[in-house]
């Protein structure tokens, strides 16, 4: 028999905390029976909704935690006030001594990125941690990093990311050598930002195994879907997935006032209401649900903080995949080649040559 | 009797060229008869088409230029090979002697920019231009720069930027006192990179009458329209305009598939057709037609280079809107009443203080 997977849970984190995560459990354990959790969080508030999930109850053991981070804490306040204790440092433990697979929370994000960073500190090889979000395409689905852990980002920190979501998109969608590409801007006169010209001059030297390395694309090759994974720094990254998720918001918004306007629009409407219906499911931000941190000791998942159970449940099969898919240890030797191939220092010298 | 409105076009630039920007300046004059243009291009590729459009040949003047600038030249190429004689500079040119009140091309934007800066100068007080894009929101309509005419930009370019958009939006919009926000990231650990801050303090000391700071906002406040003018860096700015259209032909695409698949969503799409129309309509490019580049002295207006007479049509009309209420002196006035609140001193002292 296969193994189980362990996945260790914040059940406070979010807006719901264990209303929306005990249920969102309850769902992903129906889809996938050989999860075990480790759930962390306030026993008088877990331990009721655990008799009503009797499935969940079964399959984990809860750790009592007396302090919670809130979701409007600043990282530096929640790391004072909830290292060594809070539910979500502690289910962020259970991911660094092996306990848990990876870590699942719908905490604050600069939180639990403050928290995962001190706790689980960087892989080795890796200058930065990256936040990879799931980006859905016009051809199904691709990965992009970073879209907030950091802002700037140098030609070595490009090319780590191009690395972990290499890996990444490997694990997730099964693809052999998924293609990547270096988010850029197409007007002529400013095309090319230094590190990124220099990130791309790595990529290419390096010739790795695990990526195919396209070259640049532009914010329009997002929605395309024209390579599987995008690389580009934190800042530009969160600006570009705010962007998508409000311009999608924003058609929502355009037909369903174009679709009340008249008798004959309702009517059609309601005739295409299966039509609507998938397209909703395809835009539907909870398919989508959870950031991943790439390029620390051990694995986390961020779910959306206003998330419902299905929403949560999605970022919970997105742990199962990525530790059944053994994304760990993917990382650890796609990062072990590219030192390997000495791109890095290829690249440089191209550099000092070319002065 | 109210003075007519003098434009000058490249007729040469876009894929289509003088075939395109001529019907274009046509329709453009079927709604404002008291355009006059000054037309520039190779006579013996545009004069006969001038014959098919009498009203055009009428209200304009046509200057013979041997050379046009390519879709495809490099801004130091088209510097190189087309200053003093090609089309696009002598349109440039027209704009900088007063000659006309814009300039619009469907030229290659890298070229037109360089271009643009060798030919017309930055205002005084003006450190760098911007390309301002108008962007379709769920309220109506805003103004985002710069868009990508440089990468980076320091607290005093972004406060440049903020002026020039609001006397945009005051001129295209009619908006008394525009709301202005900096474009900034929300991931708390990371909020607020220290150029953006700085701009804020700024323009906050300022207190400008011309324009409302509104605070920072975020990639999803672009298309929910929190703010008339959305200022950025062009890195950002044009990853963020990119994947806006990304995602809006992504959404059409999904649309389409979904509208298709059965007999009973195909009824009801063309029930409600008219419905659809509407919304294509809204999300029409071309209805949004044109990057202004401010900050130079004199207008210039980029049409896009795939564009039909229609969306050529569209930045005519908003470089005679922009000419008509005398956006140059708008930009003027305000910013020396930017200059004269002493805000930038202000902040550094701030600055200076808190250290």
């Amino acid at each position: 028999m296969a193994k189980t997977v362990t996945l260790s849970l914040d059940a406070m984190g979010g807006d719901g905390g264990p209303e929306v995560v005990i249920p969102g459990a309850e769902i992903g354990l129906e889809r996938y029976p050989d999860i075990r959790y480790e759930i962390f969080g306030d026993e008088a508030r877990v331990a009721p909704i655990l008799d009503k999930c009797p499935r969940v109850k079964e399959a984990s053991r809860l750790h009592h935690c007396e302090v919670a981070v809130q979701m409007d804490d600043k990282p530096s306040q929640a790391l004072r006030q909830g290292r060594w204790k809070s539910s979500m440092w502690r289910a962020l433990e259970a991911g660094k001594d092996g306990t848990a697979g990876a870590v699942v929370s719908a905490g604050n994000t600069g939180a639990l990125m403050a928290m995962a960073k001190f706790c689980l500190r960087t892989m080795p090889g890796v200058e930065r941690p990256a936040i990879a979000a799931i980006w859905p395409t016009i051809r199904g689905e691709s990965i992009v990093l970073d879209v907030g852990a950091t802002i700037g980002a140098e030609a070595e920190q490009l090319t780590g990311y191009a690395i972990l979501g290499g890996a990444m998109a490997r694990a997730v969608f099964g693809i052999e050598r998924p293609t990547v590409g270096l988010l850029n801007v197409g007007v002529e006169e400013v095309k090319g930002l230094e590190e990124i010209k220099a990130a791309g001059r790595m990529l290419r030297a390096a010739d790795l195994e695990s990526i195919d390395y396209f070259g640049f694309i532009e914010g329009n090759d997002l929605g395309r879907g024209t390579v599987d994974v995008a690389v580009t720094e934190g800042f530009s990254g969160n600006i570009a997935l705010k962007t998508a998720e409000g311009t999608a918001r924003q058609i929502s918004e355009y037909l369903r006032a174009a679709m009340s306007r008249t008798l004959q629009a309702q009517l059609g409407y309601l005739l295409a209401k299966p039509a609507f219906d998938r397209l909703k499911e395809k835009m539907d931000p909870r398919k989508v649900n959870g950031g991943v941190f790439l390029g620390l000791n051990g694995l986390v998942i961020k779910s959306h903080g206003g998330t419902d159970a299905e929403g949560f449940a999605a970022a919970v099969e997105l742990a199962y995949d990525m530790v059944r898919n053994d994304l760990m240890s993917r990382i650890a030797s796609d990062l072990e080649a590219y030192q390997a191939s000495g791109a890095a220092e290829r690249a440089d010298e191209g550099k000092e040559a070319a002065k």
